[in-house]
């Protein structure tokens, strides 16, 4: 069963709010300060962790004690060692920890390892209204939202998204230019899942709405590694469960 | 694999065209004849039935005869017996029959058996504009099909669609008041596959656009009864393939 | 998230239990006895109806109190009534009641209703060994079981299983007579979730092992009605989210 | 829809049957050209290319005229430059080429970056007997097998198969030692489409069995490029096909 208070890691590149005096009118001590907020308010264990720390702050011993990690990453994706990357993606598929990959993450290099695609899409940044209906509203991840959340100024994302056909789809984007988009999507990876989630361009205050704060949450707690977790046993079996009489 | 030429029965209600005179201009034929003449033109074997026919048409025989179904229905869902629609399920997941279900028929008997859900949606009759965009480019159901079809006046439908989670999504659509919907949706059923394809409001001319067309066509082939089709062994197995050793 | 003490009702045939001795020597109380015993030990609220009780012990208020039901059918099936089998449906698509489908209930009316399939199996019973193996070690139903369940003694169920694709697969069976079986599988209708178990033929003590006993209490908790649900808005919209402006 | 007729190419290995005399007697001219026989006997165009030629045989132009890679490797997969496996990656989620892999290619390059995900599994070499079973058999792949194949010698592989849910579920394993397996998978992956099919171990003459042939016939045409694919559109939209009235 999930973690009713999973252990939160919370990865930004946090690049962006140094530089960009827009971003950092909406989120001066981080989008990843922003983040952290409401899931301490909601009891949760959190830490952080930036890019610009020794191996971006993502060591085995960190990594070891989070049950879900929550990335935010854009203009430095090439900057993430691949070593760290392949870190990251290890601790999902091998030990269960979740992935929570959010907006422009989807060019995140764990993401993207884990996807086995290019996760390539369509943008447009012109401030324009955005919608997220919820598919599936029996699903964890939607809990408390009822129907649809609106944002008043999102970059847009279109389709087609080129990820592997989602597990688990959530919630749907409709953009004021025309375009859809598959904006919340849970997939299972080895004993771990990842779940993307679209909204939060930089320059928008999105990570300030207590819907999408809450649609964050319920997807640290869907994602986070389960307790009971048993480790799979693999390689060379000798001697077989059943005997195999000799034959001929 | 996919006949190249399966053999196509189309079921329309045929009730709005000999009613409704906005509906006559668009199909004075009856929707069936609108949406055989592209099959035929592509060289398939199509025949049609309507909801006033004897046994509405779906005789044992005539489904023996069809590797494809197409329905539309909308007012009359009713008035289907449900021995006939219990007949048109089972030739789907007995004998692998495609359905394709077209617009207003996610509230048809079969379709509706054949989900295990409600089926139930959001709908506004506005003449919007409608959006049905790609996303995944490499579906068979999506061949000839680049990026997008628009449709200047349509019914909207909105989501949550209460459908099981499609094997197979291909088209997501925007609607101009503001809603997305799970437009081309696909799954395996038994030996058989079913496609709902969402547009299609008897009052809009939407069977005469060419992509709507290809895109029906497509579904056609993808859903139809696969050659070399093997029945499934099933019941009570006596002998075990392998030797059951007596034990104390 | 899911409840962490959801509430269950346990229906049982309890028919085989008070005729035939051998069943009886298992099963005492009846098999829902047995299976509501461990989960009580967990914590859970369990109450039980059978068949035999006024409207099979399932009234409205029975089901609105329960966030999972479990059942466990097999040789009268057909005595279960019809507008109790859709009630059951219902209270599952309609408002998120988890489905745990015990063994033969394989050919429950309510089951079948919600896969949309005839549910059809191979199956031979010759007391012969059956394991099942873990294939999705990070599922939540598939907590604290290592590797694989060994019984010494089961009724053989063999593929190909009659069921659309599971949306989960967390358990397959190896049979000593050489067959294969997808023993472990969820699924999502509507705003519940039903989950498929297979072990429990009435002839051998299946429900007092331990590990078969943690495999119910986790599908139990995985299946359970998630609390912060949000009924979906359905039907007509007349007025839609964005304004569509007139066209000529 | 599928090409009747896809252009294959089979890559091997191709290092066990020139160094082991117990290989060389089933495959005296090599494992790719036992796989190439019976395609080009159905009329389709095979070529063949081997690990130790120039860019193992895998340039961009020969990549470019496949419908369908075929790959069989087992000990050097370490072998395989990054940059070759990098390229039949993009082949199959750029342009959409099928990637068939075989047996011990489970642990390819190619295929492990497509899954996301470490591939391990659990393996012994007893010459064991297995039975492959259909558990969908409307499927395309498993057109023309009726029930189950039987192989009275194969390496075991056994659960979990630490791959993504396959999004096809074709055949599962039984093994005589008490062990199953997800035999036949298949995932849609960007443009291309992968299935892995498990049976071949090179000390056993498994690829001269009629229905293992059939079923690689099949699955080459169930993967391979469509045609009438339409390349996605990506990347940043300046225009939007909405006009985005301006707002306070």
């Amino acid at each position: 069963m999930p973690h009713p208070s999973p252990r939160v890691l919370i990865w930004n590149e946090f690049r962006h709010e140094r530089r960009d005096e827009a971003v950092m009118a909406h989120y001066p001590q981080g989008i990843h300060e922003a983040l952290a907020a409401p899931l301490r308010a909601a009891g949760l264990a959190v830490e952080t962790a930036t890019l610009d720390e020794p191996e971006h702050g993502l060591t085995e011993e960190r990594l070891s004690a989070a049950d879900t990690l929550v990335w935010w990453g854009h203009r430095a994706h090439a900057e993430v060692s691949d070593v760290v990357a392949e870190r990251v993606k290890r601790r999902v598929t091998e030990q269960g920890m979740g992935l929570v990959a959010l907006h422009s993450s989807h060019f995140a290099k764990p993401f993207v390892a884990l996807m086995g695609t290019g996760c390539f899409l369509k943008y447009r940044i012109a401030g324009e209204r955005e919608r997220l209906w919820v598919v599936d509203p029996g699903h964890p991840v939607a809990a408390g939202i009822a129907d649809c959340i609106e944002l008043d100024h999102e970059e847009m994302y279109g389709e087609p998204f080129d990820v592997p056909p989602p597990d688990d789809l959530v919630f749907l984007s409709w953009f004021q230019g025309g375009e859809v988009f598959r904006s919340g999507c849970g997939w299972r990876r080895g004993l771990g899942r990842v779940f993307y989630f679209r909204p939060g361009h930089e320059t928008y205050p999105t990570y300030h709405h207590p819907q999408i704060q809450r649609v964050i949450l319920n997807a640290v707690r869907w994602a986070a590694r389960p307790e009971g977790l048993e480790a799979p046993v693999r390689g060379r079996r000798t001697t077989p469960p059943e005997p195999i009489p000799p034959r001929s």
